[in-house]
């Protein structure tokens, strides 16, 4: 079975979260907006999966992850949904749930890292909302960092202090370390000293991307560069 | 099995969307921090509860569910988690992630609800940020609300126009019903307008609180009602 990724081809964005899990795991999948060696990818089709009237159940936004009839949207419900069939979560309920819960905590750091940029509408450049976006990242850098930081290391020194959960890397792992690098690109000077104060975190930042797959594909053209589009955004004023 | 739900007492917040699954499903549950009749509850339990060294998968914030040895967090993980144990959502997988990425929408447009009169730092008071919310909010009632409302009326009519998955009432229809009482609180202007764009949405708002179980607990002293405290709250300049 071959999934098939859609998610906008220019960012890495949420959808990378995704391809990280199935890059790691080396499945097999089409990233239907960007295609593949001798494939130019079908941007339109991204669209088209967000607007079809046969779908009975719809996605609200990207990413989706299309298996076979199954579409599943929301990215931690893709991850939970590819977790086991991936070999990326834990066999227990208990460590499922737990592992997704870690998961919905990346996702909230990621939203709010995303808000230091964007605090008033996505919908407007943020040029358009630069005092309210240097307020917002004050708070960002001096109080949810540490706070967020802090509980990832409390979560890894309780389990083996290298993974979050039980004694193999899950997809959170993976969450996590994108997480981490998205964060040192955009608040460079505030992730470098937060990062010293938490070895674990640091630790799994460094060996995630040292993972056989995963490093093949962190060097390959694939992995789109961190730009002023996604998420994660250098603007050093914001960093200061 | 009695579950443990660990949420502040003052307000409904994000507990109260556990709160109305336990209710229906008519689950025996201690709300730890309130009580019950002839019981006093117990506030430092949740403090207890975050801050106890001994638990190797600690809540990052509440609400947080004990279920014998097991803690969940996250208010979505807890609802993946009860689903299935209090009949609230479909049998198949499909089904169960379907559910669960509907409630990480309802998730995603109740934090941006939050934000509309926190948009610069949860720590700060709404009085600090008055100028920012009073940008965001026009975009939440311009932008948000009708692509949200619109995505929900959509699930319903592509499904049986009554429910958000399947034939049976789930989870998400809870939440969602408590999200658009929500929204009815902090921008009644607005979300009545909104509404009658909407009908199935609007009959679903009807339909949930007619239960019998959750109808009786609507209408008890358990209910704490909408206060400047909570993710909703009525400022009437913001929705102007």
């Amino acid at each position: 079975m071959t999934y098939e990724l859609y998610y906008w081809p220019m960012l890495q964005g949420r959808g990378e979260f995704v391809r990280l899990a199935l890059e790691d795991a080396g499945a097999p999948y089409i990233d239907v907006a960007r295609g593949g060696p001798g494939d130019e990818g079908d941007p339109p089709a991204l669209a088209a999966l967000l607007h079809d009237p046969s779908l009975g159940r719809p996605p609200f936004a990207l990413p989706a992850l299309r298996d076979g009839d199954l579409v599943v949207a929301q990215t931690a419900a893709i991850l939970l949904y590819l977790g086991p069939r991936l070999g990326l979560v834990g066999p227990s309920e208990a460590d499922r749930i737990w592992t997704h819960q870690i998961q919905l905590t990346i996702a909230d750091m990621r939203a709010e890292a995303h808000d230091t940029h964007h605090p008033v509408a996505a919908a407007l450049t943020y040029e358009e909302q630069k005092p309210e976006s240097a307020r917002r990242a004050v708070d960002f850098r001096t109080e949810r960092i540490p706070k967020f930081f802090g509980w990832f290391e409390r979560v890894l020194v309780r389990n083996d202090g290298r993974h979050l959960a039980g004694r193999v890397v899950s997809y959170a792992d993976l969450s996590l370390f994108q997480l981490v690098a998205g964060l040192l690109y955009a608040f460079p000077k505030t992730t470098e000293a937060a990062l010293k104060k938490h070895p674990c975190l640091e630790a799994l930042h460094r060996a995630v991307p040292e993972r056989p797959r995963l490093s093949g594909y962190l060097t390959s053209p694939r992995r789109i560069p961190f730009n002023e589009q996604g998420i994660f955004r250098r603007y050093p004023e914001l960093d200061a």
